[in-house]
């Protein structure tokens, strides 16, 4: 009975964890999509509104290591549910930082507001889409351990790379041709970098549920000669 | 007699694990070390020799990662031992990514050298000569658990960011007065970002090691109500 009850709360509390780490990556997104939509729409208020709204993720950041901490601690898990934990405990750091993105995002964003635009924004919101999408498809594919739809947010990588090269040269001949676009075109420049960045988290959990699904149990391999 | 030979294996592996950490904080270290020197130098041999020269670095993590889970799976380990080991995958990933930092400096300085100097080079080195020595320090502080050199790295930080953002400005004003420099000057701008990365992993590793050091035990403290 009292193993029966242990099994019981650790699986309640393995389930809370994933639920945390959706919360958080809800978060991240929402607060992605904010900074880039307030961009293209000039709407000051809500960019502050992103850089001054970094603390629920923070806060979120701690309790989800601590949950994870716990997991370890209290209940010594077997290889596979020890996976899941140690791809929280990364996931959770991939995670703050995609936050951070959205602060680093929104502070280019104000600074970009301060000058005449340099040109319509096409690229970076398909970009911002591009990144929101495999960060979403990422966590999904976490909690379904779906290693095809992980390999697919790897493969999207590619996609958000180019984009990045190509909004680079374009803003660059902007720059060279009209020098008074330079401080506007730098400011998007860099946050084409930090959308690019998101999309390098994403890959990171991707990668981290690869590992998670497939890697042999470390239990069941003869240790290494000394 | 068993559990006494489990003891001295843990302890050994544990101690690996911190070697490993320690040779890969090496590593990182000296690629850094020689993208910038290079940059300054304009040695571009150099500079694609550390471009290709990933790949130590990339299978350490893989290493360190499975040593890591190794000693969760197999030994079980008890709250502070436990912390020491999610520091290390933590630390792991922060070391993987200077790596790829100085991927990205050597590229940006390749690309930088293809044009006339923007100007002499002494501020980067500055950025630089900093993030190496809060790297090296927050690694330090890792292995002999002192959170006052773990402190003192999160208070450099701030250094870091200043001469960032006085690079930024300098860099802007020159720009701005002769379109010629633009290629090169935003190169030079690109790699004080990625120096000043570093600085964030570096804090980020401290910011761990006083987690480590300082954390209450969590095994102590009454279960959540649920």
């Amino acid at each position: 009975m009292e193993t029966h009850d242990k099994v019981r709360h650790f699986q309640e509390e393995l389930e809370r964890l994933k639920e945390r780490i959706l919360a958080m990556g809800g978060l991240a997104e929402e607060r992605v999509q904010a900074a880039v939509e307030a961009l293209v729409s000039g709407e000051r208020d809500r960019l502050a509104k992103v850089l001054r709204g970094d603390e629920p993720i923070n806060q979120l950041h701690v309790e989800i290591d601590g949950l994870a901490f716990r997991l370890l601690a209290l209940y010594q898990p077997m290889a596979s549910d020890l996976r899941v934990i140690v791809a929280a405990l990364k996931i959770n750091t991939d995670l703050e930082r995609v936050g951070d993105m959205a602060v680093n995002i929104a502070e280019a964003a104000l600074r970009y507001l301060e000058h005449p635009p340099v040109k319509p924004l096409l690229d970076l919101p398909r970009m911002g889409a591009i990144a929101q999408a495999m960060l979403r498809d990422a966590l999904d594919a976490f909690v379904r351990r779906d290693t095809a739809l992980a390999q697919s947010v790897l493969d999207r990588d590619d996609t958000l790379d180019s984009l990045k090269t190509q909004i680079f040269r374009e803003l660059l001949t902007y720059m060279l041709q009209s020098p008074p676009t330079i401080e506007g075109a730098l400011d998007l420049i860099l946050i084409s970098r930090h959308l690019e960045r998101i999309g390098d988290h994403a890959t990171n959990i991707a990668e981290d549920i690869i590992f998670l699904v497939s890697a042999k149990d470390v239990r069941h391999t003869p240790p290494p000669a000394s």
